[in-house]
């Protein structure tokens, strides 16, 4: 699992993911977890578009954020994705974002998913399975 | 309380807000939220806009969502908004997001705030300090 | 075509829209636009979700965009549809967006678009084509 | 003017950025072609950020913008940035948005701006007005 644990993703602000207060509007922290899980899904073979379209829905059951520091416009920092097995049918990530200029603790959160089918049945194909161990 | 509590404001899924799944992507979840949340604090004569361009800035810092399940395009649901005090700094909002059709509970969520000056230093303006009594 | 030319949506400025120049951000605009495209579908019996569905694909191709002026935080506006057939595989739509309050012209569009099927074919169903008449 | 021609930024498709329809939803174009505009004008040594806070907003007036082809889940592209002078007091961007497995043309767009100080004149700074020589 080492490797796994190591998996982050560098990103930049962009200025329209900013609100009126100048700082990242809190929902698009959540973007940047999404992109970052489905990127290290994509690293371990496993493509979200792909499970998409064969009837396999990832699904999200809880997030817990906690916002630490805001990021502005310019800032470049990293998102983090560490899989973790909760349950026979759960499985979750623990995500953090970094300011990269001085390693700045952004964000620390904890998603947990599970994947089901297009009858809403769970439904965690052998991958998903080995993946979270 | 009684008033505050049963806030709820009634809006419909746009097409643009769902993803490839066909449901309404998780971070959209926290922007019907933080809508709920600021047409509440207008009904208690508090604008975020005008807070913010006095130098008062509300600010999440936790954030839990439960996914019950998933809205889809069409939907029409309401999103409720109960204000919590938390702490004397930190003052928190219980919020709902329930399907108009057939009252199926879509999210569950605790969001977490405090209020900061324009130095960072936390500061509750008399009128947020008396709404979260 | 009367009734159709008069469609318009009522909508209210979200906090979230609105970017660091404190205004709505650019690409929000187009949001709207397309909401009230998909809203006017409806009311003539053709719904965005259930034609991807069935693989009726349709496809902007064209989009014209003059900013007359702009949206902020708490703006209560309209956004306006009128249906127009621009050859027999394309048809359009003119938009434009007025703040309520003062009716003031905030944007006039010209939306050009194109169904496709699922092999990526032009392919207007009689419904479509019908309603560009 | 060669070096500012040949701007262009690379970026990748993120799954939230798709829609029902499985591809890049028509808006999201416009964040791309902004945040390259951005990027464009910081290698200018022009922060659209710092502009904002010094009073000088940046203001779109008009978009046009050809969607010649899709991109889906997992694309890389890039967006090229190329100013023009349009008037004295109008400014613009030529962007193209190009797929780069196989240089697949996916926008074609044209984006005009002007320059206003917080008073709502127009005013372009020495720096803009040099730019756009």
């Amino acid at each position: 699992m080492e490797s796994n644990s190591s998996f982050s993703l560098q990103l930049k602000v962009r200025d329209y993911e900013c609100d009126m207060q100048g700082i990242v509007n809190n929902a698009n922290y959540q973007h940047y977890l999404e992109h970052a899980r489905h990127e290290f899904l994509l690293t371990q073979g496993l493509s979200f578009a792909k499970l998409t379209a064969e009837g396999i829905i990832l699904v999200v059951k809880r997030i817990e954020i906690e916002y630490l520091s805001p990021l502005r416009s310019g800032d470049q920092f990293s998102v983090s994705c560490e899989p973790v097995r909760i349950s026979p049918l759960r499985f979750g990530f623990r995500q953090n974002i970094t300011r990269l200029t001085d390693n700045k603790a952004i964000i620390t959160a904890m998603v947990t998913a599970t994947s089901i089918n297009t009858k809403g049945r769970p439904f965690l194909s052998p991958e998903i399975d080995r993946l979270f161990g």
